[in-house]
């Protein structure tokens, strides 16, 4: 059995340093690293590219909308091309620097309001995936696990995208399977270990508790931990000790279908 | 004999349209697009990358200082590490509509205050250079053509860059070689005939004639031409005709010592 | 009989013009000049203010939301206290530059998505009237006219401020009093005379005549007019002479309320 | 004796924070509050004035260059008339958060590269003075203590404003009364007593100790403590421990000639 951690990161912008990278990198498996329009900067983009390589996990985008101000969390009502061109921007920029560290780039995960935007809506989840096929298509996109995971997964499909579906260990889950939102009491769990029961369950069952003790069932591939604060990087560490204790692998996500992504060593210098 | 024309493109952003990019591009072989920074936006960068690859025309990067409200042409103090990445992540950002559209980056030329501060500048030279060369070896890199061609082009070619010198028939030169300041009179020319006259002088003799007659010697494989207004645009229409019935041809930068990169088709498929 | 033309102002940015300001600015009699965050920037504020003070028009604050990119356009999920804030800052900028020339702000249209948003939403009207109640109680309020004037009318004056409302001739109109979409056709009135009659009927009968011929009433005590191409400052000139042929004064809004701000010579010295 | 002691704030933008605000809070009598273009965004100034507010601290306009990614903190090449009109707009902004606190604004101390760029240049003090004075000329503009506040305070009274002299208790100084680069070893002090002990030297004799021993004559009116870290905080909290054991009370800058300025209660109702 298999998993990959993923987390967000090289959200720090100019002066403003904001997550705690340098001590989750050791934790995870995949960095969704910001692109610059909602977080992060060129050089923020530079750093964490060549933390991530180091440490020999693998490299995402994690494009938002240009909304610094909103840190890339409120909706904008953008036409379906209009987030097109940025997500293509944002994966471009991101490439490069992977390109000038001699790896390159694995996945794209949307980032806040972009990400919870997609969720249910099949003509944005065509158009992220429209986006990223243009740039590579080997690239996975990254979308909330859920009943219609199938649904999803043939849409992007037919745009040549594999969809990974990422779940929350961290968070709690309505009986239909959808996150409970974060205005609700309840909604984020705090104790590691917890966390790390909930996340085991996960993988070796494909099965989430909802909040009134539901046994929902989730397929996802990767599982998404926190770094912006010294508990979430505890908990994702009791999370990783956890899984590994009860033989779970973790490595970088790949999609269910291309175990040779997983195997192909992220590092590798840039195809010629 | 041959010679490139190239002119900066893409410089909309949003609800503000500036230049003429679908007439000039009818005359030039290379565009400089900008990168979103001191000009352009995901979307023009799409609609200008379609419109010069549909034109056969070479496409360039034309990355400038973060100086929106100042058009990148007030000089900044950044830190040539802050020019690297900022250069990285123009270059890459460009690079994805590049591929999205079947074609591929061949050069990079800088705007505005970073094009004018790199003159003479060794150090920044040089970081320009490691921009471009940690992206794209193959990516020309032009600059202004003087005295210190030679100079210059050893630096890049250090780092395993190709420079292209540039030269502006519609300005006046000193007979040092340089650029006479607009902010004196005579700078410009605005004269067509007399500018096409200046630019077969450059092509055919590798000479300029200075403000006071003296001829200066100039060897630029490509030459600057205007789309902002129709001025320029006539202008520079005027240039490729005289250039053509003096029997140049005009064609892609090619940095005088790779010409299978002017004969490599430009629109053809991505690299696999 | 009388009433206002106002006009969007002061929308360029940077090296990018837009809007035929110094044309318009003879036929209005209030101008909305933008503050920086979907469109202006310190410099065209300055230019803009001193512009219309030069021509004895009113000045207003057209504040937008923080999207440049998409000029303010765009529907963000912002919250009251980000509107807000927003406001004040915008409002307070502008103030500014109305002290530095000696007169000061009269009015606040707010622009584009967040006008359109504030259309019959009674929270979002009180937040922007709280916002403006909180710098200037004399500042007048403009609003899209429509049925429920007078229920809006109230929620501002509970807040202490008055509110204008705004009908526009060049647009048509539903039976039911608001603006046919301009997704649809027929939209917009590009015949000047045309719009001149509806500019007429407004002001004299306080009517406009809807798409199915249905004369609507329509309570306006200022006219919306655009300044952004030929043809738009052609049809704000033709209004304003057939509205002056028929014995209407063009003179800065009031609120209906209070005549002495009307009277009050714009470009007086600030207040002590 | 008396003496002011400022701290730069509301630096902080959207999800970063940065700064400890609500503890250097009760150590200070002056705060400098960003104003958006450097760092601060409209939320963090409402909420930063009213902390000032509440604790009865003076408030000031801390204006930058449009430079958020580099904190302001790069020269960058404006024109003369270019920082008027940033400043025109940054001052008038937060004044409208004063006014919807029912305070109002006292002093204006330029951020960063535009306040290092000020020191001994005669046409930049005087054109910062030019925008402070057409905003409001009872704002009192702070500059670098040094050999020249004579000249520099000249330039600024001809422009109808204040000039106030500024000194770093935690910064080394040149024999000659500058600044000791912060590139050179030495340049900060971080013993809160060595500090305490400097400040106190400033206020009671008019000398700072440069690097060398040598006494320097510095005329300081107002003293800059740090709050962006915890040190920093305990610093500041020991300078005014010292200096209030010493007999020296802690008040708003009042420039030196209007004690009245003073004595005005901070927080008054805005003027009507």
């Amino acid at each position: 059995m298999n998993v990959d951690l993923n987390c967000d990161m090289g959200e720090s912008f100019g002066a403003y340093i904001l997550g705690r990278d340098a001590e989750i990198i050791a934790t995870i498996s995949s960095a969704n690293i910001a692109c610059g329009f909602h977080a992060g900067d060129p050089q923020v983009m530079n750093r964490t590219v060549k933390l991530a390589h180091d440490h020999g996990v693998s490299i995402g985008a994690h494009p938002g909308f240009p909304d610094l101000l909103g840190f890339g969390r409120r909706n904008m009502d953008c036409s379906l091309d209009e987030i097109r061109d940025y997500l293509t921007y944002q994966i471009g920029a991101l490439q490069a620097f992977c390109t000038a560290h001699g790896t390159r780039l694995r996945h794209v995960k949307p980032h806040g309001a972009l990400y919870n935007m997609a969720v249910g809506n099949a003509s944005l989840v065509r158009a992220i995936a429209q986006a990223i096929a243009r740039v590579d298509r080997r690239l996975l996109m990254v979308a909330l696990a859920g009943r219609d995971n199938g649904h999803m997964a043939a849409l992007a499909a037919e745009e040549g995208i594999t969809l990974v579906f990422e779940a929350f260990p961290d968070r709690a889950y309505t009986p239909e399977g959808t996150l409970v939102s974060r205005h609700l009491p309840d909604a984020v769990i705090h104790d590691p270990e917890e966390a790390a029961a909930r996340a085991l369950l996960m993988v070796t069952e494909g099965v989430v508790l909802a909040l009134d003790g539901t046994p929902v069932p989730l397929s996802a591939q990767t599982l998404c931990v926190h770094g912006d604060n010294p508990q979430g990087v505890a908990l994702a560490a009791t999370i990783r000790r956890r899984l590994e204790a009860a033989g779970v692998t973790i490595r970088p996500m790949a999609g269910g279908r291309d175990e040779s992504l997983a195997r192909d060593s992220v590092g590798a210098p840039p195809e010629s």
